[in-house]
């Protein structure tokens, strides 16, 4: 054959590789690699933000109980409209509905395969020559993964870790040219465990209403805030500024793996509308893959009947999981954590670099972390900060103890003598 | 808003409207659409392969139980690893390994959403400036969507209809060039209904080995064979030239909401591999969407526990509907088919223009036959050959009956006067 065949038309796609390398999940594959097999020490996996393995974060029998019945009544083997079956999209459109000013219809909402499949269906459809897009830093590079991937220049506007990861809004403004598209704002945030307030919002609604640019509001979060600071979705000020909203079941009910996630489209004044983007969603929704039908079909009873108990429980482990993290944090002077987490599963702290002896940077860090302690932690970089950390506290609590006590025993380890 | 905001960043994206307008799905959108809702009659869908609907064709519960049993366990909630568990994987291999002349690893195997996101990861990694690809025609236009919407050149090779849709290989010979990247053979045929030979396939493999392009093996409707032409998968081959055969649970378990299918590389002298591809699949699938977990999870009770009851009584099935369209369509003038069907669940036939009054091409046929009679036909255009018509013989035979004699009806009526 090798002599047979002059050439294969096939070769490397650079860019393919380039734009997958810089996701969390290449990235964490790379330090669980490193993770010493021959060690006697379970594995800590505070890298991930999937709490769906331990058995505290179980899911509520509601969903799969609403998910059986689908299954076993067999009318959900087919094949599903485009843009998600009406049921499902109505019960999405009333869950988003909650404390909102205006009413979204069956209509705004698209189905996807998990939050995941909206951000690709978002980038996809916004990308055209030239354009570039506005992302949060630190931030979740999914985005720049599609975005990258759809050729769509990428322009970064900082959080802001002295000012408890407030957006710079100033960055924003300066940033911003007739190419951008859109500006994306997590919240809650991943990887910073931040929750906006209403004013920084409603700021960040009027500063991309004076540039003409729309918002992308990724809520995969949604529904995980556990102190004082009162959730608001972006939508809110969709008469203000047209909201793209991303959101999916994976955090909320712990259920990543079972990829039912969605865009709901707010856009009172027809803006969306008008300018094509609604056609190119369902577009590219044509060719797309569908999310699992009887899923789909399962989404009414999951949202409608889950009980308060369930979300309160959830909560309640969250922040105690979050206060056990911030507080042995805080008992070590070679991590700083300039917040403590009011949402979302994982918080950003700065490794002190120059405290360690044998440590050149965060993916050293957890490179050997890894390694000695079998301790699986997110460098910093990955999300777009250098010499931080983001660490997930959603997992068992016993778990999270002792991963952190192995975390302070390898840094007192590796400290420089004084 | 109007008139505060000078301008929003976002227009319609025509690549991705031309991309999705060329689907089957968008193109039966159009023809459901003109069904007349005040019409009595029931509507009669002969347009898509999805005969889950239908009682005779539900799925076996051998499926159904492995699915409720993954997802009782509770331990397939969480997210999956980027090319899928490997219990799932394994599984697959044994599957695909049946006949093989070497062995598919489980390393060989990549979980797709569907056959459908196999086509999306395909056509992703094989783009580069300036490629083209070799289509059947006629053909499955989601192969069409994704070049369009990967900037891959479309040069089409005819199945030949006077030859029982053979492939007509001089023509694959004179289309390719040195930016040839693969070529893709659809088996059993989708929209033909045939099943290719051995000896056909063998050439295929001989030719793409000559021009030195890789074969893309959709073989869907593996599975669905029921005449005396054995079906040989192009993977047979893989010694010859490197094979990606895609596929997928959809037809054979009649699950295609389930959205779980398969790339598998049969690749014995290290082409893919060493040239990058593989490294691109696995790139592409670390951005892009998972199949279900719990899914996943199911597929190796579903793949080693299905009854062969299961499947002779769905060939059955598969073979009378056949039989009764073909003879149906026999009948009548109008309609002219090249060759009985031997596999998958469609049939191709010739709509003899001439004979019918008032009636333009195929397009203005399938819209008057909603209209008029509430049953639903692909044109041939939407899977490229104008003035011929996909008809669906998957369904309830009764209901088969029926919907083709209103076919007759309707030709009968609109029949010139001699
Ligand atoms: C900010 C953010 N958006 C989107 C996603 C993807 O969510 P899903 O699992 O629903 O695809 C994640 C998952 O971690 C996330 O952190
Ligand atoms: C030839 C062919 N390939 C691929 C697919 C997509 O299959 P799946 O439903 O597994 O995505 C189909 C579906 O009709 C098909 O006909």
């Amino acid at each position: 054959m090798e002599s047979g065949a002059k050439r294969w038309g096939c070769q490397r796609k650079q860019e393919l590789n380039a734009a997958s390398a810089t996701t969390v999940r290449g990235c964490l594959n790379l330090i669980r690699n490193n993770v010493n097999k021959d060690s006697s020490s379970s594995v800590v996996p505070l890298g991930s933000g999937d709490p769906s393995h331990f058995p505290s974060f179980r899911t509520t029998s509601v969903a799969e109980d609403a998910i059986v019945g689908a299954l076993r009544s067999g009318k959900h083997n087919c094949y599903a409209p485009t843009v998600g079956v009406l049921p499902a999209r109505r019960a999405i459109a009333d869950y988003l509905n909650r404390d909102l000013p205006y009413k979204l219809s069956p209509d705004d909402v698209y189905l996807t395969v998990g939050c995941g499949q909206a951000i690709e269906v978002v980038t996809a459809v916004l990308s055209r020559p030239g354009a570039n897009i506005l992302l949060p830093r630190p931030g979740f590079p999914r985005y720049e993964a599609w975005c990258a991937y759809n050729r769509i220049e990428i322009r970064y506007y900082d959080l802001l870790p002295d000012k408890g990861w407030e957006v710079d809004l100033d960055a924003i403004q300066t940033l911003a040219d007739q190419n951008t598209v859109a500006v994306v704002i997590i919240n809650p945030g991943n990887p910073c465990g931040n929750v906006f307030s209403y004013e920084q919002l409603n700021k960040v609604a009027e500063t991309a209403r004076k540039i003409g640019i729309l918002v992308i509001a990724d809520e995969a979060y949604d529904g995980t805030v556990f102190r004082s600071t009162r959730y608001v979705p972006m939508r809110v000020f969709g008469s203000t500024v047209p909201v793209l909203t991303l959101g999916s079941i994976s955090k909320r009910w712990i259920v990543p793996g079972w990829r039912l996630g969605w865009i709901a489209t707010s856009d009172p004044n027809g803006i969306l509308q008008n300018s094509g983007v609604i056609d190119s969603i369902t577009g590219y929704l044509n060719i797309s893959s569908d999310p699992v039908t009887f899923i789909q079909a399962a989404i009414p009873q999951i949202l409608e009947n889950t009980k308060e108990e369930f979300f309160s429980n959830i909560i309640c482990l969250l922040r105690e999981c979050a206060d056990i993290c911030y507080k042995r944090i805080e008992e070590m002077p070679f991590l700083t954590c300039p917040k403590k987490p009011e949402g979302s599963m994982f918080v950003m702290v700065k490794l002190n670099v120059s405290m360690l002896e044998d440590v050149d940077d965060d993916m050293d860090f957890c490179l050997k972390l890894a390694k000695e302690e079998s301790v699986v932690i997110l460098p910093g970089r990955a999300v777009g900060l250098k010499n931080w950390l983001r660490i997930t506290f959603a997992v068992e609590s016993s778990l999270l103890q002792e991963g952190l006590a192995r975390v302070k025993a390898f840094c007192c380890r590796h400290a420089k003598k004084q």
